[in-house]
């Protein structure tokens, strides 16, 4: 398996000048555009992995996932639902997606930022800060990394600039979805974003919402087998933002990407998987990361369709 | 399996009073609301059905797949792919999908009424008659049923009340991204959603999309496998309409519905499932029919995510 | 008075240069962009002109007052008012201008083609040709020119390339806002377009809205005054596209744009204002011409704000 | 006069039973809704009155006519034009007026909050408070009324529930169009809603914009003519909200309703008139308030179109 991933990184790595580097939070604008790495968790083999799978970068987007996760153990899927819609909204994931209308449920879904960020309040905790270090714990039990962090850096430079963001949240609250601080929310929403993993972690991760929420180490039941589907199915619709149409064809499984660049993708009952590559392409996604999963996909016969 | 699809049925049939049937095409209107049937044909067991299926109903949207193949084998995935996008529109089916620019192939998808209008440009055939007579051919193998025809009199009441496709196609027409004469390519496409079935047609054609391509009678491939996972994971994020999400969430598997209350459902490797209950809910999703697939995929626990 | 018109004309020449000549209808391709012509009909002077007023053009959208004028007449202002709106939209004059509900009369108003389709079934006629017959002697009478006609080759041309035009009919039929055959609306339509007309045209249909319905030879109330004012409040509010507000702002007075090049200014009480120059900018509306009205209109004190 | 004004006041009363107090903003909600009040200072007669023309109340939106002027006194046309547009955007006045590409000047102008909110930025002064404490000497020394001043318990009203105005802000800020801390510059604006006036005070107000610029006691010249004509023109087009058109239909002039009831209504060279009625129609505009200036206009010939 390690030689099958050392064929497709290379293979893909031209790709990684396609593409640009995200720039839109300061922070991201520094990394190497350059890097391409691999790492996958089967249920039939060893742990494989090849390129940069050891670099770190942040979750970005791929938080999103695992926000929705907590939110459906803390307050349950009919709650999480009445909330936040799951139908895909044909604009990009920071668009306010409504017209002139009342904002309502079925103008967001958990994977665009208004509906990460609605979700926040279903998590419990007694503040937000509570909250956030639930989400960390939580990322750090499913990717069985107890190191994992936020990056400070990065968080800040969020902080400052994410103006869109605040829009996003003061019209949730402006149609009553939300009702606590919105900085407190914004906050741990920035927070969450900016957690450090590499490719490991994410396909850890990924492969315990393959395997329905079984533990790949323990084989313990870490959550709900239902909560994992939820995830998964609302990953097949909506996880890589307006691309996912385009994703499905091409790769055909579940999986949430990042404008950090990474990628992580479930393969149900079979396999998790971690990729990252830094350039992404207009939607938001990883080129190299793509073009590398499509390609494993098509080697492996991942696609579920 | 027949006393289970017996017992989903019964337990269903209640929601049969919820929804309303179709009354935008008069002849639709004229429908019993109280029916709910369904096929399933495995790979694993024998023909199974229960309730009304054989109850025969016009395809309506649920042809926009085996359109979506036809232009496939005909004009190629790049061409088609060029033409009509592959992301959810985030809109009705029928909405004309663009704000104030310019009409382009990401303002659609196949799966709703412009896309296929689109698609049809892309079978070939001297005129619009041989491409609609290419396209029942296409269905009757699928199906295994050579006697499929189309309904002359919803064909009629949907070509006389039609003017809204005819606003979309005029818009593409207007746009460049067809050039064909409109009325041409319309009664090709009305014919088309008359094409009247059963739910052992659809499970039928379902089960060859579920085998990618092979007959179910004779094993034999039709078409190209990639054809079949095109079809299927444009079917898992937009089959069924605005409500493709909620239905990832309750069913799981990759499904096409119809104004007429049909809806094909295709598990992979595994299955394919044909229902029909006329009285549909806002979105144009059969109610009673979405049900008993929900309750089909816990029981036999088809979802794929 | 002539001296101040050639002075405006030589001044504001040199802007000919700037916009482009329409091509989207293929035959305002041909176009000579180096034209600017002015003729001014006033209540206390005589008639002056200068540049290329006797230059010939066709009406285009500046046809939509007179329609409006038509309908008005045929049937009522009640009747108008409730079946196109008033507002301004905030879109170009031939978007599809409603989200994904059903198009009202809100959506439209008789400034943009939607709305000018629609008004055409207000008028009356048994047929559309008696219709189109109609609304050209209405023209001839308010310009005082007997010889106005239609231009047949750019007809054809509208005709041909009127596939937009073609869409935004069948949306109205298919909301139940017009009944009659489209095409044969379109046909009255896309010849009302066509009318040729001068500068002195334009200027004397100005002056009788500007005049509240009076003849400018005659002094003959030729319709009742509300009807003038009711078309002179839709210009000034709608009457320049998507520059309208723009339009209000540099020469302040009530005014229709034909992407043809040519400007109608109403000053109410005062004068009708004919100019004519092809080069359009990209809401459609004469650039040089544009500009002469705001030059003449700081001579003259013209506006009305 | 005074007689005509009462006769109209008593013929249109019956209207207040229409329409519904604002409740968006709770202390709006404690109004009596069945005043009406009117104030005429006319160029040719002596000030007239009828009704509750005494009343306080809220000026709301009626102060961006102030605001705008406020920022073309202290940063001139160009900079103004530049910040924010003139075209109406056909959506409500709070709307979130674009879809998904990037905010510019076009989608905004100065009578919706989105453009208020961007001009108090181009106004002089070191903090807000002095900004907003400018714009109140403008709008005593435009009135002739040194004591106006904010309601404090309508202003913290509106701070407490203004999120969408908060949204709108940081939109603006997050394209890059303003640039001060939002809560600063939203403080202002609340305030500046929150002045309270009577029907005089419009009505002096709008005679000084009638007047282009001369102060109604003293003759003095205040701001330049072209400033009072850019704001006369802006409200022509855009100062009722969404009933702009059928105000200027209606009507036919040139004014500026507030949801707290008020309509400041312009009529150029002649008059200045404040209505006041506090039930207003869907679009937020005093449904009483637009029935007596249309009953005003009628007798008075005040349509300037």
């Amino acid at each position: 398996m390690d030689r099958l991933l050392e064929k497709v990184v290379s293979d893909c790595r031209c790709f990684t000048t396609q593409g640009h580097v995200a720039t839109y939070i300061p922070e991201l604008a520094h990394v190497d555009p350059d890097q391409l790495g691999i790492y996958v968790v089967s249920n039939s083999a060893e742990d494989a992995h090849a390129g940069d799978a050891f670099a770190l970068f942040t979750m970005q987007s791929i938080v999103k996932p695992v926000i929705l996760l907590l939110a459906l153990m803390d307050s349950g899927i009919d709650r999480v639902r009445e909330l936040v819609g799951v139908e895909a909204t044909g604009k990009p994931f920071d668009a306010i997606n409504y017209s002139d209308q009342a904002l309502t449920e079925a103008h967001i879904n958990p994977m665009i930022n208004t509906g990460a960020i609605a979700l926040l309040t279903l998590i419990h905790g007694e503040n937000y800060e509570i909250r956030l270090n639930r989400l960390l714990e939580l990322t750090r039990k499913l990717a069985g990394n107890p190191n994992l962090r936020v990056d400070e850096a990065v968080y800040h430079s969020e902080k400052e600039t994410g103006n869109k963001n605040r829009a996003l949240a003061y019209m949730l609250k402006a149609y009553g979805m939300i009702t606590d601080p919105v900085e407190d929310i914004l906050d741990c929403y920035f927070k969450a974003c900016s957690i450090l993993v590499d490719c490991r972690d994410l396909a850890r991760i990924a492969h315990v919402f393959a395997n329905h929420g079984a533990s790949c180490s323990t084989g313990q039941q870490l959550f709900p087998a239902e909560y994992a589907r939820y995830v998964n199915a609302t990953l097949a619709t909506c996880g890589m933002y307006d691309g996912s149409g385009g994703f499905a064809l091409d790769v055909g499984v579940p999986a949430k990407s990042g404008v950090g660049g990474g990628i992580m993708a479930v393969i149900p009952r079979r396999m998790g998987v971690g990729v990252f590559s830094p350039a992404i392409d207009r939607h938001g996604n990883s080129v190299a990361g793509v073009r590398t999963l499509a390609h494993l996909s098509k080697m492996l016969d991942l696609n579920i369709y």
